[in-house]
């Protein structure tokens, strides 16, 4: 008999609880969730068996996922360790932010640090809260265990076994490292989609045209933006100074297509949009 | 019996051929194609009856689809337009450009300007050649008629039961408001994608983890990166000022991410992103 405890039943949180009880590896599903109509939308669609409150959470569940904004996280975590007493040897806490660096830190030396198995599971949709969470919404994709040799290999076992279940790939990172990589190939592309949704809506007035004339190429590169504050300003704040080098060298390329634009430089154009094709090998 | 010629047998123009003729509009479909790999694909997929040389195209053809990059087409369009005679006064020719104001000055004394009908059917992928073509391609999208009053009434109905045929709806527009309206809603986003492979490319040498935390987001935001430098090349040197503009002001709204970043400017960053969520209320 395992019951799984999840705090904070959003996209993320909302659908491991969706698969974690279908797929038969936690018999029993208890939520955490301070807003009170996610609480109730959370029951109302069976997402878990049972709202409960924090501390009932804690001490019920044999494991505890932490699904909240990364500004809350960073302290919850700690919070929770120190609720687990000797007769709570076996128990395990998980996060699931996006950003690590901040919260591995704050863990490092905690005397039940190896009960704390860091990750990031790499999947999710532009959109939020319990309604947003789905079944299937994490096969097949990475996730990312941060400095997990800070983990008992007993609490590594049992949340690998988790992320089996949920038919993630597994891969073994540096907090410092991950938050790097992420910042390139994940948080920026929420600030460019953010950027270009401010762009368009101060210049077509007329949001009907902005409807016409979207196709499916800006849908999709604009898709992001739709992306929550609660969500993102932590993560742009933690994962400062990566994120703003990453920033600095995209305004760099964007300038250097704005200077290709204005000087009609066409051959400058073409090879900075065949350097850009090179994505193409990378990803399917 | 009609016959539909195509000149330029891409992504767009070979997707117009199969529906076309599988729809039962065109009851023959030729093709015109410089390129003998493509040329022989296109037969060989069974995108058009034949390829013939483009003075056959324009002799045999009673519509003429002018589907090549735009700097060749600015050309190619009363090149067309001269060779039609008396005898062939119910001929008409249509462009598929993304750009529409030169295409527009190019024809506009032109004789027989009213055998020409300038359209921009809103479709695509990031993809192109006669293999990207695909059925459907066209469904339920937009397709914009540019300065459509330099049309003739029969001609345009021609061209209206085409796209008709193709699923489209019309929008009737100045072909210098359709450039500005497409700068920032589809020209942008691909100067954007360019910039955000570039910058990941740039700084991701080891590509294996691109691959790896690339979730939907990046993937996405990134796809238009794929395009081909042959199509948007001529596309942002025709519609320069528009893009410039563009541009610039995405340049600025970068930037005041990058200062609430910097300056960990919290109630500044959820500003913005509250703002760029507006999108959600105009995009499905």
């Amino acid at each position: 008999m395992r019951t799984v405890g999840i705090i904070g039943l959003g996209l993320i949180g909302g659908s491991m609880a969706i698969d974690l009880k279908r797929r038969g590896f936690a018999d029993r599903v208890l939520g955490v969730e301070q807003d009170s109509v996610a609480a109730g939308a959370a029951v109302t669609i069976g997402l878990v068996d049972e709202v409960v409150p924090y501390e009932e959470c804690i001490q019920k569940a044999d494991i505890i996922v932490v699904a909240v904004p990364v500004n809350a996280a960073v302290k919850m975590v700690p919070d929770i360790l120190n609720r687990f007493d000797a007769a709570a040897s076996d128990k395990v806490v998980i996060d699931v932010c996006s950003t690590k660096s901040q919260i591995c830190h704050a863990t490092q030396y905690h005397p039940r640090r190896s009960q704390f198995v860091s990750t990031h599971p790499m999947a999710g949709t532009e959109y939020s809260g319990p309604w947003a969470a789905q079944p299937g919404l994490f096969d097949g994709r990475a996730c990312i265990f941060a400095n997990s040799e800070e983990s008992s290999p007993k609490a590594l076992q049992t949340i690998g076994q988790l992320y089996g279940v949920l038919n993630m790939r597994p891969i073994y990172m540096n907090a410092d490292q991950h938050d790097v990589h992420t910042a390139y190939v994940s948080h920026i592309s929420h600030v460019t989609s953010f950027a270009l949704a401010l762009t368009v809506l101060d210049k077509e007035k007329d949001e009907k045209h902005i409807f016409d004339l979207a196709s499916g190429g800006f849908s999709s590169t604009v898709r992001l933006a739709k992306s929550s504050a609660d969500m993102w300003v932590p993560i742009l704040t933690q994962n400062h100074d990566n994120i703003l080098h990453v920033m600095d060298t995209y305004i760099e390329k964007m300038k250097e297509f704005r200077d290709a634009v204005s000087t009609f430089d066409e051959a400058r154009l073409r090879e900075l949009i065949a350097e850009a094709n090179r994505i193409k090998k990378i990803l399917r």
